[in-house]
């Protein structure tokens, strides 16, 4: 009825298929204990990291269902990677997924980053109630009509296996 | 095999079924030009916090597929709430969840939070691809035996009605 | 930030837990050729009630993947019957759902009425593309404060199990 | 044991992929105070026809979860869209649906009616409880073998931008 | 943080796009009274096999929700077929997977296999709780760069039209 | 139409809400390569039993989705342990489910073994393609009218922490 405000899954039927690519990165903040204990895998509930990785992966493949004008797609690669940052007693996340499809998947290397902190959230939650996820950004995304576009940062602290 | 690093969906069988509250918030910082439209609700995919405001409620009731070591249950109540901040050119995102159950629900929460600003992303980043959020936290948590929690930061900031 | 359109899972908590039933109801008209093959179990691609009763019960239970500001819940009996109308050359199907709970089934039944209708729909089109799916009802609502509800057309039709 | 009454996803493997389009349709008679609230969006748990714009492009896209025997597949584009009918007190929902794929989008067009449809219900219920879907129709379908078929009512009512 | 053990959705961005069949097998062990009454269709709560041939071919398209790595892609055909074996007191399933896509679908064939091998199961245990499943295996793979690989003990019981 | 054959969700209403649990079991063959790189961690893959126990927890908690008569019910607790078999090459999984309900968890916890079982073929079928599942059992069954059902081999090999 008002159609300036009119959502939709836009027509991406006459774009190309081709490989796009889109990496994705964000941080969860743990304080001195938990750092620690997400770091060596001593987390009384487990080894965090093990799991987030799974949950990572997972999340890109259920973005579809997360995000409500994502069109559902085929994925070519999906890979959950983790940093650790002493300094800041936080731990970095970064998301690769990978497709050949008519539209890309930065939406889906998000979901993934973010399903990975979760996890992590929830299992280090009772050793740190005050969690804080952050820097979570778009670091790289390729394919298609716009190319290649590096976040105005750059690629620093992205795994070399993620910047093909 | 090495029983150290298990995992398990943790026995709640001896806790209490009581009122249990959580509320979550996290921001994406938007940059001048997709802060204005998505305030304005006129981005060009049209209004993004109201698609937020769902996509965040059902994000809450995916937490259980999304976090590995979740507790499947039932929510009493779910609301999202969106403040923004033309300063930082950013939106804050409130999530509350309620349930009567065994086991908490921060991770609902979180899982509100955190669909909601994916699908502001997904919107926005047709005007602004170098979007970020950051500050995602629990900042609220009543109800079991460890009774009420505030985040050291306090309320400020997160709408009464989610104070209860 | 336009509190007047805010939507939410409405709260539930100070509701009582009791025994909710809900009864829905709804049509597909398949014409001649079609309507004698969905009754005898005969059409090209298989029975296409036997499909349809399973595809509702598990429809309903997908109703709140649906249906957004739907309650997650248990149910305690999901069931789904058909009515052949040769008259009409239409099928008539009826879903009862019941649950022990804060909150009404009406939607899950409904769900499960489609689900059924849907798929009784998805065989029986490549025989007749003009079908027709009409009264879609609520046609029965127990439980709660608001207690006995019938629809003011009364329950004819509406099979004997399902009147308790 | 019995193969007469198989079931299965057929083989859609020597098929072309084509651009295929279907637009399904449906309508929900809401009596005349529910109608005007929903026409309005004022109904008091919020503006139906926004959240069901959204459930239902959500539901397009779970068609393949609700129908036992539908082929998962990628989607181009999907479209929900309302017209009011002052007259009959009702409002009436379109879906469109695009894929480049093997099969047909049909029951996907159908999903999202639907989910359109039982979203409108659900805020509306408390309103009027004697609610109707009616008039649920595929009106259009495109591509492939069988090329294009029109409902033999037409497209009367149908929104211009879903004839290409 | 340890390479070694590292996991991902691999990348099959490469490989060619071709057809892909898998055919995978498993049986349930019913005992006397249970077997009669699957194979008759007359179990208390329903024939078992009429409602596992469906949950089977949903649970193939649900392997993706299963199974951590494996890939999304779409399915040409699902089918599942199920033979008695008086002397064992057992049911073979079988379950044909087939694809247009860069990888197989053993794990689709796979997850069919079980999900109608749980159905029976669930159908069956108020009659004989001592139920088994065994002889799951993979039988027939076809399709990509390995070709045409048929289990060491060969296609025997396999039913004919799963063999191309 | 054919009311002999019906299906339903059975009403569990009148049943008492108690704790209930279920253990069920399986079995995958390996031969002895994939078993000996499966029992290390060392499948080119990675780390199999680590993934298997996240997806069996997960798989679990599915079940209301794969089989279509089970009711959907909170989980209490969900456990999956791994005991390998050196002379079989082979490796047991084991699957711990817990309710408060007012229905069994018996296909959860079968669910769960299943979901692990499939993970751990995934990752090993690239270096054993000629895999079996066996011995999938329910090995006890505790909570509700019927009482503690043991399988009549008894609990030999299931890890002490679940016989309870």
């Amino acid at each position: 009825m008002d159609e300036r405000r009119k959502y939709q899954m836009v027509d991406v039927g006459d774009k190309a298929i081709t490989r796009r690519r889109a990496v994705a990165t964000g941080r969860i903040v743990l304080g001195p204990v938990a750092f620690g204990q997400v770091r060596d895998g001593t987390l009384p509930k487990g080894d965090a990291l093990r799991l987030a990785e799974v949950a990572g992966i997972m999340a890109a493949k259920k973005c579809v269902d997360l995000i409500p004008l994502c069109h559902p797609l085929g994925l070519d690669q999906v890979l959950v990677s983790f940093v650790p940052d002493e300094a800041a007693q936080a731990v970095a996340v970064y998301c690769l997924a990978v497709t050949s499809a008519k539209t890309g998947v930065e939406m889906e290397a998000l979901a993934g980053v973010n399903g990975a902190l979760l996890t992590i959230w929830d299992l280090a939650k009772q050793v740190e109630p005050a969690l804080e996820i952050d820097r979570v950004r778009l670091v790289l995304k390729e394919g298609g009509k716009s190319g290649r576009w590096v976040h105005p940062d750059g690629l620093d602290g992205v795994p070399e296996s993620f910047h093909e």
